[in-house]
């Protein structure tokens, strides 16, 4: 079993505290159930020493991770893929970082609305460098550094995708910093300044305000005068995000009440990404005039009693909304997902001017994105095994350069599974996975 | 039949166009239904010349229009009540003009959820001068020009009220002005501003575009550079109002495909005041981010083929919202209600905050309240058929100075009916009448 214990925090000039940890081992590191967590071990006993995870230099292939399926752990590998090359209008980037989000473990089950065709490769966003440029694509050159949103294939080593998803970072942003920032500062962006015109004096309510869309927003709270935001997470983060929020709760806990003992009128916004049951909860919490947004691209609670995807998809079956309640309420429920706004609802100019207004506050130092720890692609069971414990503050990262971690001596070694028989055929696929249609 | 013939039209110095008119003839005004067209005859026919309408000098009493039970214009009446006094913290306020909104109607009818015992003094809102004032009214003084919203009891020559709801109106805004400014402007601003968080280059679908609600939502609009907006009005009120709103189409017809005609994807704002059938319509025709309200203080469509009140009612009838359908689409829902904001949800400081942003853009003459017509108490009968009968371009007041115009020669005369035998009976009930629950 990889086990790794490294933990560092560094302070920003702009007086933001950054939270980088390493941090896995078998005691930290709940199963998703006992099936997944015999895949795993499976996974990791399987020794292939003769596909080395660094010997992809053929420019005609590169490495990505490959679902082979869906399902559990044992239907990811990495695995060598043809060369991409720049359509027209298109951007080509060699990849450095991309980013883990929890959409990407329901992706893996197949647990989202018409699901696309596997095998594909997955990943929703990533950091690099553009290596070439298709036609028509001004703005963009060789060389320039930027972060972009992917519809699936972002964990590769390199990525083809149309320019309007592509956007220029600043020199001093890390490549995981970057692929930090795109889903979910963006995200957290769009819901408190677009959907919930968060203003002066307000309060926010988040739930997983250690993962990465929770730290988002916390961390946009902090630019809007006297804003107060709850939080809820699991005890063990207390320590560690305590000085993003203002009120921080238990996660286990019935939020509602506690909430009400500090303020009695609720909260102005609030940002939800958990299962049906708690719908009601957060309508309950509003202020007149308050904001209820459900967002699904982030972390999600783990039942305790049902197990870990039945319970998942029971976010989808949140109750309908009567809009006479909300005239006499006063009320605003809205739904965001940046993934459909991108890619089926052709928003890309409104996430342009979003990511604009976020890569100014980037400068002033008033956000810095929050890693919580870098992967190796090979790395990628694992590192969705942590993001499914909740194990993570901040953004887990996939480090396209990375070797993966060193095993313990009594570990079996860890390798890519790339170079099995269905290769050829996946390969026959390519442009179909890589870029199907997101549901 | 009262029959008036005046139109005129000013150009304030900020370009706004200025509509008044005043315009009641038999062919313009159709009648609610058979029934209440045979009420207001009766009413008319009825001759009580012993109650003078301008006799009431006596301080002890003031004159004010009373509701005696549900139902039709009969119900309505004006009588003399006993002088109101401020309690701590309320404003004593000489009234000089009243608001005329939809509500009222509502009102009358007993068509509201929960609505409150007769007999009552209707309505919600009035301008006029601060005559004395209670204990603990720090900021008012004798002699302040102010506007002010009432939770019913406004339709009187004196009002107190908590001074909370009390705002001072600038010099230079006349008492009709200021009475057509308060609901109409803050309801439009917060709806644009606060809920939808109107911003450059955006669309605004708003029905009833000659109304009260409908042009303080076009001038709004026109204080953000950019803005598109879509209107629905009677086709006789299009050359008045054409120039307050780019697109103008036939309250009529269908406005789904002339709105996707000139907009295929459709508006960021849809406001609706509009029965149930068309929410799924206002829906549909929202661009992802777009927020569609539902409000519930203007005018609304009046059916073809229902009874008036029946088709009213089946505004609380609305089809129920899935909040997945949200996620998935990026939409917003809201629904607003001024009245229970101000009046059962304590939100007087965001009012206040409003009304100050709106008083500012009136100084510089962005926007000017447009008064349709002004009524003497004597006249509400009539005054609510004109904005039943939809035959308003922007507010009806109530002047509570104003002698009812003389009839024509053949009319029988219109007068008061007050004073009637049961006027002590109701006047044990004053305080209870004067501010009964809003529901």
């Amino acid at each position: 079993m990889v086990v790794r214990q490294e933990q560092q925090r560094a302070q920003s000039p702009g007086g933001l505290q950054q939270t980088v940890r390493l941090f896995t081992s078998p005691s930290d590191m709940a199963k998703e159930g006992t099936e997944i967590a015999e895949e795993t071990e499976q996974m990791i006993d399987q020794k292939e020493p003769d596909n080395p995870v660094s010997a992809v230099v053929d420019s005609k292939e590169m490495r990505a991770v490959l679902l082979t399926g869906f399902g559990g752990l044992n239907k990811l590998k990495v695995t060598k893929k043809p060369m991409p090359e720049p359509q027209r209008g298109e951007v080509k980037i060699r990849v450095k970082a991309c980013g883990l989000n929890f959409l990407d473990l329901m992706v893996r089950q197949g647990n989202i609305d018409n699901p696309p065709k596997t095998p594909l490769v997955p990943g929703f966003e990533c950091a690099g460098i553009v290596e070439s440029v298709g036609e028509n694509t001004k703005g963009f050159e060789i060389g320039d550094r930027v972060m972009a949103f992917v519809n699936y294939s972002a964990w590769a080593e390199v990525v083809c995708t149309p320019l309007d998803f592509v956007h220029k970072i600043p020199d001093d942003m890390t490549f995981p910093e970057a692929a930090a920032f795109s889903m979910n500062f963006v995200a957290a962006y769009m819901m408190l300044f677009e959907v919930a015109n968060l203003r002066e004096g307000m309060s926010v309510l988040v739930h997983s305000a250690g993962g990465a869309v929770g730290q988002a927003v916390a961390q946009l709270c902090s630019t809007v005068p006297n804003v107060t935001v709850f939080g809820t997470a699991s005890p063990f983060k207390h320590e560690a995000i305590q000085h993003s929020v203002t009120h921080l709760f238990d996660r286990n806990i019935d939020y509602v009440p506690e909430v009400k003992k500090i303020s009695p009128d609720g909260v102005d916004i609030v940002l939800d990404c958990l299962c049906g049951e708690n719908t009601g909860k957060g309508l309950t919490l509003l202020k007149p005039m308050g904001t209820y947004i459900l967002y699904g691209s982030s972390n999600m609670v783990t039942g305790e009693t049902k197990s870990f995807f039945s319970f998942a998809k029971s976010w989808w079956q949140v109750e309908k909304v009567n809009p006479i309640k909300l005239y006499e309420e006063n009320k605003v429920i809205a739904g965001f997902s940046l993934l459909n706004l991108l890619f089926k609802q052709g928003g890309c100019n409104q996430v342009k001017a979003a990511v604009q207004k976020l890569l100014s506050l980037y400068d002033q130092k008033k956000i810095k994105p929050v890693v919580d720890s870098l992967w190796a692609l090979e790395e990628v069971k694992e590192a969705m095994q942590r993001i499914h414990d909740r194990g993570n503050i901040g953004k887990l990262i996939l480090d396209v350069e990375k070797s993966p971690t060193p095993l313990m001596a009594n570990d079996s070694t860890e390798t890519s599974e790339a170079g099995e028989e269905e290769e050829e055929q996946e390969e026959d696929n390519d442009n179909k996975e890589r870029m199907p249609f997101i549901q």
